[in-house]
Order: structure tokens, then C-alpha cells, then sequence
């Protein structure tokens, strides 16, 4: 049996951020799973099936791709960014614990450029100095949780880049979190609202905390909240390596 | 005037994790400044002026960049990783702070795979949950920042990594991490030691922190401590993406 899972991150959206170990999984691969836009971002070829699936199903991918792999084919799992930064490779691993017959597959997570660190690269370098990533949805954990992780992020100093702000199901968590942020920051405090990084949609804002508002984010925004010390210099948005003693 | 600056993330090791925008700078690069192992990973061709240099220059290194690009030159610099993480972009933004002249200049940062995501992925999904990226190098800030740094993080749920947990000039910081560690997470709590990840050296250890000693990291070691559900499936460790209620 020479079947294998791989789960490959592609990257905020243009292909020259793919690995050439992804694109290499992606050429050897005899099935590609994913999300319907990850799926759609993959040229069709003969002798590749893919079943592209909603977004609310990763665990039933997950066990498809097992299925696949157990059964002798190539499967790749595809997430958008890092499929190990809210994406697919854990959703895998909780797949996988109820399988034990399935745990000694060829199972190999390829990383990939996430949507925090390709958005801090557009901006200058937001996350130069110790940061937190945050996934602000609810829908896998309570707002206490989320309210929690807030709070003792910005009272440790950190930076923090906030995946999913605002989605459909919960259009009013950014806006919690926003009057948590003004709670705990400095008016003055630096936030940037990246949109679609390094697709032609592709749109920066930085402002400081006070103007901000929960209008400024969709489901395709990365936010960026500085540090103390996060400031501009000309265009660029950085958060120095040093902080003073 | 044609010049450029772009500052490059090489990511952790392997050539299979570079992306094709970095390897296109590189090849319209005039010249790459860097750290001398990061330099030694740029493959020489004529026409290409390399620009080796001690790791603690990096003010300078910034400050040289951008005389190249003044000059009219395509300056790469190569960082390890991913260049915003702990790396390069931020010395290059504190080097264009005092330069106002200098700040139209064509600048970009070229993201890469930054160690932790390396290391995640070789290890299954440990950061698949809320995480935080802290440097315990206590070079560039006060010990008492660290300190504060990981208690915050801990006692707000987050999967933590550390970059540079053991350096020659402070080999006792990675201690008094873990004794801080001990004192805010159960004796179970998972860790990760990742060394030299993706290149012929790697290695990966996982274990309980009651178990681990300082002397597990060194200078190319990447540590990923899990949060309270982390666990182990088969031969991997990873973080599940829903917390109870």
C-alpha cells in the first residue's frame, strides 16, 4: 500500500508564495480535498479527482482523505496559508485519533506562507517583536475564551494578528473585541486591517485603535494590533526588535 | 535610479521551503547581505556580490542595504525563516528611521516559513489552536519582559514558541523559563524540542514538562509548549481546534 495524506499549505493567494514542496505534493497527488476556493486555486489535470467541500465539513474531509490514502491513493488536503494555523492538519489529527487503524500512514503536514505573517510583510514588520495569533471566531470556542486570550495578550506586551475577525454567523464578535482592545490599549495604539494580501483585491489600512471600526473588517481581513512601541516610519508600519529596560 | 532593498526569508533549511518570489529576487539580486550562514545558502553566479556578516551587525547590515539601493543596486538581504519574525525586516525599519531621505526607496519584504510553523509541521498540528511567538533571547529586552511575557501566556491558554531559547552569551534564560513555565502550567503540559528542522540534523523530541532540562535546546533549537488539551495521537502532537464550553 503506497498511499499517502499530505495537508499543503497554499499560501495567502499568489502562487509565487507556493512552496515548491507543495507544488510538488500537488503534481504526485491523485486526489485534491479542500475548501471550494483552496480546491479551485489547483490547475485540473488528467488523472486528478478533486472534491472540493463547504467549509463548516473538515472533519468528514479529514476522514475522506484518510479513506483515500488507506486505500491506496495520493491525497492532498489542501488549506489556504498554513494548514497548521486554524486550518486543516489539526482537524486531521482529531480525525486520525478515533482511527487507530489509520495512525501509522505517510501522513506529512507541508507548511505554507500564513495569512499573519504575508500581511505583516505588505505593512513593514507589525510582528517584529514578540506577537499572539488569535482566532477571533467563536464557533470552536466560547467568547469567554476568546475575551480571555484578549486581555492577557495585550497586558503581556504582545502583538496580535486576529484570524477570521468577522464572519457571517457573528457579525458582532469584532466589534466585542474591539471595545475589549480599547479597554486594555491605548487610544493612540496602532491597528492595521489587511484585506486579500497578494491578491488583486489586495487592500492596507493602518490607523490608530480610536478610529477604528468593526466596518473595517471581513472575512478576508487579517488584523494587525501593534504593540506599545508599534509605530510608522513613511509608509511602513514596524515594531522595533528592542524595548528599553 | 533603479535601486532596491527586499529582505528575504530562506525559511528553515530546506530548498524545497523557499518560495519562487524569493528565488526570483535573488536572481535579479546585484548583491545579498546577511548573517554568514544565511549568505552561505545563496548559491554564488557572476555578477553577484555577497556580503557576509557577523550576526550582530544587523543595524549595519540595514544601514549597507540601503547605500546599495541609493547607489542604484538590488540589495537582497537573507534572513533564516520568515524576515518579520525576529529577523531582519524590523533592523531594516529602524535603520530607515533615521533616514528620511531614503525612505521613498523601493522596498519589500518577502515572507518565508518561520521556524515555529516548521517545526509545527513536522510534529503534527501543535499550534492549531490560539499560540504566541516570544523571543527569550534576553538581549534586545529586560528579563523581566520575558518573565512577564510567559505568565501572560500561559495564564491566558496559549500554545506558546520560543525562538532563541538558549544562546552562548546566556545559556541560564532557557531555565528560568522553564522554572517559570513549572509554576504556571500542570506538570503534563506538553513539549517540543525541534532542532535544525528540515535539514539533515533535524530532530524532534516530545515530552512532558515535569521532564524537560534546559540542556535540550540549543542555538538551532525551535520550543513549542502546548496548551492545556494538547496531546499526542500516535506519533503526533497536536492542539484540537474547539475548546469546551
Amino acid at each position: 500500500m503506497s498511499g499517502w495524506v499530505r495537508v499543503a499549505g497554499l499560501g495567502p493567494g499568489d502562487a509565487a508564495l507556493v512552496t515548491p514542496e507543495v507544488t510538488a505534493a500537488l503534481a504526485e497527488a491523485t486526489d485534491v480535498l479542500g475548501y471550494v476556493p483552496y480546491v479551485g486555486r489547483v490547475a485540473p489535470r488528467a488523472g486528478l479527482v478533486l472534491h472540493p467541500s463547504d467549509n463548516r465539513e473538515e472533519i468528514a474531509r479529514a476522514h475522506h482523505a484518510i479513506d483515500l490514502a488507506l486505500a491506496g491513493r495520493r491525497a492532498v488536503i489542501v488549506s489556504s496559508g498554513d494548514p497548521g494555523v486554524f486550518a486543516m492538519a489539526a482537524a486531521l489529527f482529531e480525525a486520525l485519533e478515533a482511527r487507530p487503524e489509520a495512525q501509522a500512514l505517510d501522513i506529512r503536514i507541508l507548511p505554507g506562507i500564513t495569512a499573519m505573517l504575508a500581511a505583516a510583510a505588505r505593512a513593514g514588520a507589525p510582528l517584529g517583536h514578540d506577537f499572539c495569533a488569535i482566532n477571533l471566531s467563536d464557533n470552536l470556542k466560547p467568547w469567554s475564551e476568546v475575551e480571555r486570550r484578549l486581555r492577557h495578550a495585550a497586558r503581556g506586551g504582545f502583538a496580535m494578528a486576529f484570524y477570521n475577525p468577522r464572519s457571517r454567523a457573528r457579525p458582532d464578535g469584532f466589534a466585542r473585541a474591539l471595545a475589549i482592545l480599547r479597554e486594555e490599549c491605548e487610544p493612540a495604539r496602532l491597528i492595521l486591517f489587511a484585506r486579500a494580501v497578494s491578491t488583486p483585491d489586495e487592500e492596507l489600512q493602518t490607523l490608530p485603535l480610536s478610529d477604528a471600526t468593526p466596518d473595517m473588517a471581513d472575512m478576508r481581513t487579517l488584523v494587525i494590533v501593534g504593540n506599545e512601541d508599534t509605530r510608522q516610519v513613511g509608509r511602513w508600519l514596524y515594531s522595533p526588535r528592542k524595548v528599553a529596560p
